[in-house]
């Protein structure tokens, strides 16, 4: 499945659904961030994935960074909620989701790195060499929101 | 429409839907919280509802307060996620919503206190009086971490 990002563009097509989602921001002992290279859409970003009925949030944060790096979480904080409403996904199926996206700091308690299906590489990235990935512009705010120490509340957005 | 609470009940229906949905924790300048008599449940709860596509979630607060109780309010903080999958809520067209409820700490800005087909009653409630009001435990528990001064993090639930 194929997904085009639109932001704050005019000829975006018209939201079709809303479903939460969310990123995982994870740091290894070195400082380095836990990224993703996705299939759907050929630019990195940080794991995570669609809420599922059954599930609490923190659940579909630890599935979902299971599930893309093989690693297992734990959450510490939430940093950000993201619901621009002239941020939609456009998937192949004809799904328009409407970005609502919430951020977590999590921890780092086991697991081995592995690609998958969603995933084509899985990689720690120090914070200086993230300018020189194709990466797009609402995840790297999603990093400096959660990386920014000065912040007390969760962004809100 | 009536709305049935089920909260960790072995025999609560299963889950058709998740909405993202909000509440909102406003203070007056007597510190006085403000609450609604709800219509659908006959209970004392937040001012809140459901995320509509083409709103951000601020923006969803600032609708749902205005619609249920007459009042203009600002968000500052948001103070907790509870997405419990054993609690769910089902209405009277066959829908059973899985709880995804985030709360946020608001700011009164203006407008006149009133009464709406989702609210019978529109009252400023000292943090003292709730526990003689009919609430559910969920919605104590929301004003409880959003009133608490020593949490520097959101509750995620």
């Amino acid at each position: 499945m194929t997904r085009t990002d639109y932001f704050d563009e005019p000829g975006a097509p018209a939201a079709t659904s809303v479903v939460p989602s969310v990123v995982a921001i994870v740091q290894d002992d070195r400082g380095r961030i836990l990224l993703i290279h996705r299939t759907d859409n050929d630019l990195w970003a940080l794991p995570g994935g669609g809420h599922e009925i059954g599930e609490s949030i923190a659940g579909t944060v630890v599935r979902e960074v299971k599930e893309e790096t093989g690693y297992d979480v734990e959450v510490l904080a939430l940093t950000g909620i993201y619901t621009n409403p002239r941020h939609v996904m456009a998937y192949d199926d004809g799904e328009v989701r409407q970005q609502f996206s919430i951020a977590f700091r999590c921890r780092l308690v086991g697991g081995q790195g592995r690609t998958s299906p969603e995933s084509r590489a899985v990689s720690w990235i120090d914070p200086d060499e993230l300018d020189a990935l194709a990466m797009h512009p609402s995840m790297r705010l999603r990093i400096a929101h959660a990386m920014d120490d000065s912040r007390t509340t969760a962004h809100i957005g």
